[in-house]
């Protein structure tokens, strides 16, 4: 069982910020993500794109206002449960809860965050029989160790940027890459266009356009997929180890939406009029996912409802103390991991 | 009379992103401040102190935020009133505002966003018998414009940074400087007082320690001082273009405080469970000068607040128009002065 002060789900800008804020209370926290890795849609769709209104930077991609965050809350040495999706949370009788995921690991805490975003990413799946069998024998809908293709056969599907990026990673890696998409346009960065054409000139990547998988084959784990032109109806038997389709990632609220919280329009309502916290006493539910009167889905409403969601967490959690604010520029920020920052003292010196 | 669409008063952190927010609704702001430039408290009183709870910045001197903040709305081409400060408002029959500073510009506007901070930040002055006579006519409290002080005596009263930094500036610009301190110690960066100490052994800096100026003499304007020796009580006249005691600033809320808002511990009351409007309809508070259930004086919180004010001043502006919004990251930036920042657009290309 994993113990923490304040368990944070969503491991997006906001989520990640509230470990900074939660950090100077002296509150600790750890984050739960179904993506692989923290940042949310920042680093999983849209890492090299740039935003322009967080507040100080005139631009800043997304991928590195994550690692700025990350730098940021790293004296606050934040826990992580990576890759794997909030499922169920439970209410004890001291009113602490519990929180499973889907693969079981279990999370206890006083206060609960809920700072979800649009929810849990879905990867869309294509429409085909007997796919489940096969999901985790050889068709993934993303990737997550790229050394696990060494010296494999593996058909990636879709037409984006994800595709296109991820063909060109594994054509180093793989021993074949097919890359099938069902027109011969794609859209992506033409950087990654001009590279992918390259390395299919270089026979590095077999490409099959317009094309789709229309059926999977193998007696336990994934051998073969048929894939068919979109134009001739022509089928084409292709030996495969891996079966990646790539068609990019749908948000879902999932499971949360059974919590009992209040929901409207798939997104939880909180009280903005204090501290963001939902029906529920103990559970918050800060940035994208939340809503209220005049809610705006940007990041910086996140950063300051996370805020204030700490605060109120601190007086749930040590009801009898008062917390009196401490700038930082005068105080400076003192880690868990023993680290101290803090602006260059005045010194007191005469001058004769 | 200047006209703008938000009327903002403060030209703080917090005020200068909601010319941001606002540009982004095609809304054109005006900023008023009293301190002769933009960056409030940043700027005037701790420029080179590390701030380390802006989001996404794990470190970032006060005047940097400025300069960063200054270069994101520079689109949106800000008129500024500097070193004025608003002193009363009148509301006209149609709704809209006409706010005056103390030197009588007029400025006029549908929505008024009051983000004063702690409120102007007046200096403390010396307890001298005829100081008024010599405000403007050779005593000023801050310095603006620092080369009208060329060729001529100065004397700077103080013991902190600024009186440190000042003097050190004027020593190459002004005739002759004096400093003086009523101790031998001064606070400041070390930096600071090393080079002060090294400037008054080269004959560029007069020191007086531990000295006042108890005294100003001068027929219409000020022509000499005289500084009595807080040990000895020895005093000494000083003949002088100008007298500049910097003894620091202090909040005060000012001639706001008479606007007829509701006003609760020195800050103006709002209603946070929207959009921070006032009393008055019409007209918002926004960051440090306004309070609220769960109020937190911190940059990134009136970063929000400004936010959401500017929603609801575009409803008020055009109260039949529909907003939606869209991301910076996906639309873009489109400056007033006909820049346009966007991301790299995809290629949408076939591979063959």
């Amino acid at each position: 069982m994993i113990k923490t002060d304040i368990l944070i789900i969503g491991a997006g800008p906001t989520g990640l910020f509230a470990v900074f804020e939660a950090g100077l209370l002296q509150l600790k926290c750890h984050l739960i993500d179904a993506l692989p890795q923290a940042g949310g849609q920042c680093s999983e769709i849209y890492p090299k794109k740039p935003i322009y209104d967080i507040p100080g930077y005139p631009e800043v991609l997304a991928g590195e206002l994550v690692d700025n965050l990350m730098e940021q809350i790293k004296p606050f040495q934040p826990g992580f449960t990576l890759g794997e999706r909030a499922e169920t949370i439970d209410k004890l009788e001291d009113g602490t809860f519990v929180v499973t995921t889907n693969k079981g690991t279990k999370h206890h805490a006083p206060v609960v965050a809920i700072a979800g975003g649009l929810g849990s990413f879905e990867p869309r799946k294509p429409l085909l029989d007997n796919l489940a069998k096969y999901e985790d024998n050889g068709v993934a809908y993303m990737i997550k160790e790229p050394e696990m293709y060494r010296g494999k056969k593996v058909l990636i599907a879709g037409g984006g940027d994800s595709a296109l990026d991820w063909s060109i990673f594994l054509a180093d890696i793989a021993d074949e890459v097919t890359l099938v998409h069902r027109r011969n346009e794609f859209r992506g960065a033409l950087d990654s266009v001009e590279k992918v054409q390259h390395l299919k000139n270089e026979g590095k990547i077999n490409l099959m356009t317009p094309s789709e998988v229309v059926a999977l084959h193998g007696e336990n784990a994934l051998e073969k997929v048929t894939v068919q032109n979109v134009d001739t109806s022509e089928e084409t038997e292709v030996e495969v180890d891996h079966f990646i389709p790539l068609f990019g990632l749908s948000p879902k609220l999932g499971p949360i939406a059974d919590w009992g919280l209040e929901i409207e329009k798939n997104a939880i309502k909180v009280d903005n009029s204090y501290d963001y916290q939902t029906n529920i006493p103990g559970i918050y539910a800060i940035g994208d996912v939340n809503t209220y009167p005049g809610k705006l889905k940007l990041i910086l409403c996140g950063f300051h409802e996370a805020t204030l969601m700490c605060q109120s967490a601190y007086q749930r959690i040590f009801p009898d103390k008062k917390y009196v604010m401490k700038y930082t520029t005068v105080g400076g920020v003192t880690g868990f991991d023993g680290t101290k920052k803090e602006a260059p003292k005045a010194v007191v010196k005469s001058i004769d």
